[in-house]
């Protein structure tokens, strides 16, 4: 492809995504393709001679959209958001157009700096602990997943602990409530299904301190390790959120490992009245969050903070000779290579400085106000109708309801509103009850949709009366 | 911003990296920032307001580019290529526009099947086992990096195994030469560091069978379980060759898992007469390698093959309720969240996609032979210099060469070249020797890259004679 020819292709590029985006309310949010649909389709070997981009935009529109679930619809209401937005993509595209690979800060100083600097930037604009910053003892990097910023935690605890009798002999914990990665990585972390304890909820789904104390004192009493605590702020089900002042003073005293998976409801720290999702971080070792879910830089852009940058760096190192360079000799650079799992890394940094820039701070707030009031009215709109019944407080920008019925009727509801295609709910079940979730926060989701997506719902359950 | 600004931004963010693709080789190849440099120049906090994406380009050329180090240089010669190319930038371009989220078959059913029809398309390409096709028990998933592949390969061998005695009787076991990132996985998934047997090489620096035999059988005998074996194809140090059939007849009766590590060599395969790196592959249990390197897909883009998918599905899988759906209920569809650490997945079967349709299997085999050829020629002009040596046969893109000298002197010839700016090469370390490592494998690298990065060695070691 010449760079003329590049220049065409881009240009096309660009329009298309511009045309999907004004015309993503035309599409069925939940794809309706069959297994198999798009393979059939496709021929079986690759081409031996190259084929003209228009082509292969063609075929986007034929083959592939129709095999698509919409999550930049605004009728995308399952899960958590992914949010993607123009300025973030442009920052992605800027990214592979450099095509760097950041491992260690000589193979591209500015993707490290760039780095470092946009998490500092963050740590200012959520009113995050200070001892979070880069240029202290701790500092921030980007990852691909909580499920992965998760598992440093959790190998960065056990190193520092495992010398105390073996691996074998330590203990994890987190709420009933957490989310699967936790069990997910404490398996790849090489602990056995009885050593990650699941501590009991109270009734608005948070982990009960007093519950967490007597597990990690029953544990100390029959001469086991404490290890690793993880305490959610936001659970996937209900976004409840666990109690960390709490947790953070019962973990202290047993040098027990504190993380704080914030995944979805971190990126509300943005607006000073929701701020209370940080309470209690100025004592946790590490702590996560996903701008890719509610703070529109494109996935994947998950960051996770550590207080103190020695344990997660001394977990994850390794030093072999055809990487020593006189930069990272001198110890006045951050090598991101040890802090995470991947040796190569990405420049995801650009993308959310494309963003920070952008939108700026005040920006950032409209987006997340506007979903927390939509949320809101939504959630009064549940309560005052006699067919339905909420589960759980709405703080954030999930909605969790239920048909006061059977929970095959609740399922039946949920598989109605997918299939109609104006929208997009997901589950999740609490007390053995099933329930809907209606997560709003797309960029592209304004009260209209809401509105619409309430009359489905209505049209189905009846009108309040 | 709106879709018209969108559109605009769009295209001045194209013609921005066709500008910078085109002025690439006025830059000095390795960044000559200083640490810190680029910290320094930004802002101290984000920005309260939105800011023009004018701007943002404006800063990108003034603040960034001096820190970065050009990848995509036609003089870039470090470490191994990461190849990104127009197509593969457009894919994903293309896939942060849809900005799905593909965890499960259900989230993007085109974004999984696209992916494992363009893994088993690279099956027939390659010329690899057919055990490795979605289409049967086996199957492909793009991971982000070998480092991930390898631990997601490790753990999976170790669940099959540590029921007979715990996690701590279990070894492993890769060559001396092996790369870090094995250590790394191993860490990660909780062994301990003489868990680890590093086997002796030959002077080729390939694995020797023998000392692999002796080490499994020592084992056995010790009473502890041998349990995963990683061989390299294409080392990094010197793209050394380890015999796969003979360490696969070597771990079959002892039930040990093998895992293969092609990352930079397995691209070579599209070419027939390089499809030797393939040989034994039809008797292993896993295969990563990664068309980031050598096949013109943008970082990150590595494939993991397993010719029994089980394994690695039962040990990644935890499966919540509120991922619960009917189409994985029904089996029938792939969930490629079981088959990989991070629960979140990006879209990027779309920029294979592109780069396998734009270029065809011809354009890459041309890409990698011109690599090959140019590397072949280099070497016989080292060979015919009298104060240099190469360390290894050059049977691919990577030319491995010193001075006749001390390792000082080889350090400092080393430096002056990558300050000269003119090109970039990296060393590294065999039989307690420093040497040089020139990879060829550029995209926009032709003859006369290599012919001036031949000069530039020349005008500091002398002509040849």
């Amino acid at each position: 492809m010449s760079p003329e020819a590049f220049r065409a292709a881009g240009y096309a590029a660009i329009d298309w995504i511009v045309r999907y985006l004004e015309q993503i309310e035309s599409y069925p949010v939940r794809s309706r393709a069959e297994p198999g649909q798009l393979r059939r389709r496709l021929p079986r070997a690759a081409p031996e001679q190259g084929e003209s981009f228009d082509d292969v935009l063609r075929d986007l529109d034929e083959l592939i959209l129709p095999g698509i679930t919409h999550w930049q619809s605004p009728g995308f209401f399952a899960y958590f958001p992914a949010n993607s937005s123009p300025p973030g993509i442009l920052g992605e595209l800027l990214s592979v157009g450099l095509g760097v690979q950041g491992m260690m800060w000589v193979t591209s100083p500015a993707a490290t700096e760039l780095e470092s600097h946009v998490l500092d930037w963050l740590v200012g604009a959520l009113g995050l602990p200070e001892a979070f910053l880069c240029t202290g003892a701790g500092g921030g990097v980007i990852q691909d997943s909580a499920s992965s910023a998760a598992l440093c935690a959790l190998v960065a605890a056990r190193e520092q602990t495992r010398g105390e009798g073996g691996l074998r002999r330590l203990r994890l914990y987190a709420s009933t409530q957490a989310h699967s990665s936790i069990a997910k990585g404490a398996k790849i972390a090489g602990f056995e299904p009885d050593q990650l304890r699941l501590i009991e909820v109270d009734d608005a789904l948070a982990m009960r301190p007093d519950a967490l104390a007597a597990a990690i004192e029953a544990d100390v009493a029959d001469g086991v390790r404490p290890c690793f605590v993880c305490a959610t702020v936001g659970t996937t089900a209900t976004t409840a959120i666990d109690p960390v002042p709490a947790i953070a003073e019962i973990c202290r005293p047993h040098g027990v490992w504190l993380h704080v998976d914030g995944a979805y409801a971190g990126s509300a720290a943005i607006c000073p009245e929701l701020r209370w999702v940080n309470e209690g971080l100025d004592q946790v070792d590490s702590y996560c969050f996903n701008p890719h879910k509610w703070l529109l830089t494109p996935f994947d852009c998950t960051v996770l903070w550590v207080a103190d940058r020695r344990p997660l760096i001394d977990a994850m190192r390794i030093d072999p000779d055809y990487l020593h360079n006189a930069a990272s000799a001198s110890e006045a650079v951050i090598d991101y290579r040890d802090w995470h799992v991947p040796l190569g890394r990405r420049f995801r940094a650009l993308k959310l400085w494309t963003v920070l820039r952008s939108y700026g701070l005040q920006g950032l707030r409209d987006h997340v106000r506007r979903h927390v009031q939509l949320a809101q009215q939504l959630a009064e709109r549940i309560d005052a109708h006699p067919r339905l019944e909420r589960l759980a407080p709405t703080r954030l920008g999930l909605v969790c309801f239920r048909l006061r019925a059977s929970d095959e009727d609740n399922q039946r509801l949920l598989d109605a509103l997918n299939d109609s295609g104006a929208l997009y709910l997901t589950h999740a079940r609490v007390h053995d009850r099933l329930f809907l979730r209606m997560a709003v926060g797309g960029r592209l989701t304004e009260a209209r949709h809401v509105e619409a997506a309430w009359a489905q719902i209505v049209s189905r359950v009846g009108d309040p009366g």
